[in-house]
């Protein structure tokens, strides 16, 4: 994969660690990388009491390291979001080990005690990955060599990265150059390397969103996941930064058909999908005239086989581009598309 | 002045410092200060050396801080836009005698040599006014009662703080119900209040907008200054954001008809005065879909008398609303195009 710059980075193959937690659904991120990270997970390891069963070999920090790992990486959600004082005298020992420490958590990773001096004895990285590269640059606006498609959406959570993953791994599996290009946390997580551009200051959003997609080949297409929605009264501004920085070819339009309102924000409706292409269209024109949507993909976990079949038409029929559902649907059409004739 | 809820807030009445400087292009903020804020300014202090003038009486701080004065504000941007070691002695000096220091400068106030230690003796606030509040919320989305006004434009640094302001102050002199709401540096000076908004971490800019531009009477205006543009292939995402959560139901187009290329992105084209309109209209709509363009403000200080009325008749005939030069013409017509029938 070729690295983007000035983005964060995060030394692979992992180690999860699934503490004592029980619950699946608060293991999702160590699901998602064992899922789209496979080649990139060789053990996982849990304290006492934990139930969580990814199917890859059970080994302490120190055995993993041994076996290969370079990092462990929290994969679950405690309550709060926040890593318990008990994890501490773990997370020492496996620094301790030699593995760097990722955490998408919100407590800093500095502050648990000993972590730092036990990072700092090893010469490992203690990684959130939600905190930005330090020193972001200003986006210069400059067209940039390869190929870009980015992920956009009617709303948030819809999605927009498990489309990118799918997407570019059909891709590869056509012999096609391209990479997922992550700008979120669990999609760094899974890349490897990435920014979380969310969490960046407003003046550099789009400076964030060229390092992730830096020039490439010719013929290599970045697979952008998207954030947010120029839809949303709270977040379009990091979609419409991201967008403009990542000067994107194609577009996916991203949409759940059963949601009529943004999730949180019920006084805002989600927009019609003719409306939501002709902005994210024009938008994205001002740093690459020539984008244009390819393709609508539906989240149709909430119909049942034939009213999917039937959203998809309609989608397709509205839209004049394909539509798929990466979790139901072949994805060749969708892959022609972006790629063009 | 109704002031907003959770922004950097500064005390008032100043004392203006301006260093060792000769060059009167280096003190615009002291010069913008005495101009716009008069009432607020009631001394200046200079270094040895120091040749500007704004008019005001000579004050050493102790003497300032004697005649009423709450803050020191450094009026002049020293080379690199940094705070050279000999100023500390002052600012300590500052600090000692009860004023608050406020800067717009890079160097964090807290990094000089014994500052701290001053401020927390005597119990003084420093203010970095670029440095947002800690705690922002994210945008709620919801309308709240009273009016606002925002400033727009197709590019960066062409007039729009100071059609702002001259807005706010033709409103209040016609015995409107206006404050000016600063979302930049200079103009948080100048206000007392704001937060700059392009220094806020990426998911909080419209959350910002919403603090600056709080519920107020149903007949109060804020005017609200812009940052940015729509068509800036770096800034859009502030932009954006801060047109969201100020939720205008009036949009004035600020523009400078001599420019035809983006400040330091030469690659891209200024848009089109119907293009800017049309795309600021649609965004603004999301969260107020009542937003519409009240006027167009031109800077046409590189025209002269003749070619700017020409532009001025042009733009209005382009567009449909009053055009008007803040610095050559009447504001009437614009404020009563903002007010409505």
């Amino acid at each position: 994969m070729n690295q983007a710059v000035g983005t964060v980075k995060l030394r692979q193959p992992y180690v999860l660690f699934l503490g004592e937690e029980t619950n699946p659904l608060k293991a999702k991120t160590a699901f998602g990388l064992r899922d789209w990270a496979a080649e990139s997970c060789i053990a996982q390891t849990r304290l006492a009491g934990g139930t969580i069963e990814l199917g890859l070999p059970e080994r302490e920090p120190a055995a993993a390291a041994a076996a290969g790992a370079r990092s462990l990486v929290i994969g679950v959600t405690p309550p709060g979001g926040r890593i318990p004082a008990h994890w501490a005298r773990m997370l020492v020992a496996a620094a301790d080990a030699g593995l760097d420490i990722v955490s998408g958590l919100h407590t800093p990773l500095e502050s648990i005690p000993g972590l730092a001096q036990a990072a700092a004895r090893a010469g490992v990285q203690l990684v959130d990955v939600r905190k930005p590269p330090a020193e972001l640059p200003r986006a210069t606006g400059q067209r940039r060599s390869g190929k870009r498609v980015a992920m956009v959406g009617t709303d948030c959570a819809l999605g927009k990265k498990y489309t990118a993953l799918a997407l570019a791994k059909a891709m590869r599996a056509q012999g096609l150059n391209a990479d997922f290009r992550a700008t979120g946390q669990t999609g760094i997580m899974i890349a490897g390397a990435g920014i979380a551009v969310d969490a960046v200051i407003a003046d550099f959003i789009a400076g964030a969103a060229e390092c992730i997609s830096p020039a490439n080949a010719a013929d290599h297409w970045d697979v952008i996941e998207g954030q947010g929605s120029l839809f949303h009264p709270a977040y379009a501004g990091v979609t419409l930064g991201l967008l403009h920085g990542s000067q994107p070819d194609a577009l996916i339009l991203c949409h759940d058909p059963s949601r009529t309102r943004i999730v949180s924000w019920p006084e805002y409706p989600v927009p019609g999908l003719k409306d939501a292409a002709q902005l994210y269209e024009q938008t994205a024109r001002l740093t690459n005239p020539a984008a244009r949507l390819v393709g609508v993909s539906l989240n149709t976990s909430s119909l049942d086989e034939a009213a999917a079949e039937q959203a998809l038409v309609r989608a397709e029929r509205e839209l004049g581009v394909p539509a798929f559902d990466p979790l139901r649907t072949r994805l060749d059409m969708a892959v022609a598309s972006i790629v063009g004739p």
